[in-house]
């Protein structure tokens, strides 16, 4: 069925029969003018935005609309995470041409909820709105922290210990055996990857680390307990999570802090998948965990490093690893590499630019 | 300059710049992972968002950049005074072709600025994207309500008065003045239709009508204080701001409050100025006022009709009329003709259904 037959208040009836009050401080979700909700007292209140575009973010074959409608709540999940908050309430915005099929917007509902009951969050209400063509998906996300238990990017000290959570480079990683696999810049169903000759002649093991490198770039994994913990304990003096990949999510940090930073090639957790799919492709696992964007991992800093891997493994939480440690502005950002030299770290990811390059 | 040259943290950089802390509830505006804020104790916090889209909401041509920045704005401000609530914090998304000019992105931020300035609103962080083509404008924003002091849709009584705040029908006919004036469904600027003969012959204050309209089309002036106001006197049982168009937004009242209603033709604050334009273009100005939305109007039912209508003009605010009453839901919705004939009362704006019976 396409949404034309539906009808505007027919897709806004389906949304909201399946969207479940799950948060007994919802005092009014989808279907008034604004959602309204009672704050814990004594809370500080997080608000993040996230809008992904069709052709720009992401291509409506690849994952599939499930996968996608995961994805868009993740992605501002993980801003939340990067903030030690606890992710709330949500609002969904979605502009769809007409001709759209109902039965994939139902899809796409289902990933958000999905990803939402995985968070506790309530999808308390958004809007929707004809497209002229491409889809478009905005998500604001309200979460709370306690009073003076959240982390800035701004707080970084002398001399703290740089830590990420989890392995790098997997979602860029991803991205290129897709991209690899298609042999062109045109959209590909993820599926086709498997009948792709190379990868098909790979050992067992090997094809599975692509795959699970493609279903990284596709489902992030935001960090919301690790978040939350560094952030109750006060131990992350700084923190963001890595969207537009390490160097660059580095510098925000660094700059926010009026801070250098150098870390050191040797002890970077690159994922095992990158590495993979990198000798596979003939590309630098190296340059995808430091430039390649997408892996949602946490990136802080403490002056506990110790205690915090200590504390991690207690916890039952993350892998956590230490990869350098922050130094005075005057000496920028700075990449040890192994054999001891160091090289100015620069890169990640620039909408705009990007777009010109490739115009 | 186009974007291409300036970069996503170039933009990021200029638009932060813009963005002043104008609220001292707010711990941390744009350039964080999130927001945050510091919510008052007892209160409600109430999250409204509104998607507008470039060939569906607005054409850039008309009414530029900044006109449409404020519109983008007072759409979601217009929400929060729906719930007798005030708005407090934005957060804006925008999808930009990197063709787009730098100063038309900075003139739709002027825009947003000077609305928000108005209301008492922060900007306080947001989303920039790559748009494929058209410009889309996300804002999502949140509001406070003191604890039990907000009105729902669902709240009306039967026999309940319902009033509508100002008049009906402006913007609307404003639409169609400009339409009528491209005497094509393309695009036109406001000016030109100052130039069309069968206007420029009109009297002047005929005129004048005919652009305030038009002006009222393109920037809303929604009623804050009049919705604080009665939230706060616990006056209003129900309210909805006119944005669909009256025959629709009472129709979403009826359901949510389990009710029917009428209300009486003569007694419709119709717009002069949308009587002029009718007049004109030989249109029915009681169906502008009827089906044709964007009013940004309040609407809202009370057993307390004369005390409402004596207090906003003691306390200087928008006109209030009462145009009919609350009856059961078997009733339906009805309107009564000035000869005292009932006609069951249809129509309003459903964007995917207007879209199909135009493609």
């Amino acid at each position: 069925m396409e949404l034309c037959h539906l009808g505007e208040f027919g897709l806004i009836g389906r949304i909201r029969l399946k969207a479940a009050r799950r948060w007994s401080q919802i005092l009014l979700g989808i279907g008034g003018d604004a959602a309204a909700f009672r704050p814990t007292a004594g809370t500080v209140l997080l608000a993040t935005t996230d809008l992904l575009v069709e052709g720009i973010h992401f291509f409506r074959e690849i994952p599939g609309f499930r996968l996608l409608g995961r994805k868009c709540l993740a992605v501002n999940v993980s801003d939340i995470a990067a903030m030690g908050g606890t992710p709330r309430l949500a609002l969904v915005s979605l502009a769809v041409s007409s001709r759209e099929r109902v039965e994939d917007i139902d899809a796409l509902y289902q990933g958000l909820e999905e990803e939402a009951e995985r968070h506790g969050v309530t999808i308390a209400g958004g809007d929707t709105s004809l497209s002229p063509g491409p889809l478009f998906v905005n998500v604001a996300l309200l979460g709370e922290a306690g009073e003076g238990k959240w982390v800035q990017r701004s707080g970084a000290k002398l001399g703290d210990v740089i830590m990420v959570t989890g392995h790098l480079g997997a979602s860029a990683a991803g991205l290129e055996a897709i991209r690899s696999a298609r042999g062109q810049e045109e959209e590909i169903g993820a599926k086709q990857v498997r009948q792709w000759r190379r990868f098909k002649e790979m050992e067992t093991s090997r094809l599975e680390a692509v795959e699970r490198a493609i279903d990284r770039h596709f489902l992030p994994l935001p960090r919301v307990v690790e978040g939350r913990w560094l952030a109750v304990q006060g131990w992350a003096h700084a923190m963001i999570d890595l969207s537009d990949g390490l160097a660059s999510d580095l510098a925000h940090l660094c700059r926010e802090s009026g801070l250098g930073a150098r870390i050191y090639e040797d002890k970077l957790p690159i994922s095992p998948w990158a590495r993979v799919v990198a000798e596979e492709l003939g590309k630098d696992a190296l340059a995808l965990a430091l430039a390649g964007g997408e892996d949602y991992e946490l990136l802080f800093t403490t002056s506990r490093a110790g205690e915090v891997e200590q504390a991690f493994i207690r916890e039952g939480l993350a892998e956590v690893t230490a990869i350098g440690e922050m130094v005075a502005e005057a000496e920028g950002i700075s990449l040890v590499r192994k054999d001891r030299t160091l090289v100015p770290l620069k890169g990640g990811f620039d909408h705009f630019r990007v777009a010109k390059e490739q115009g």
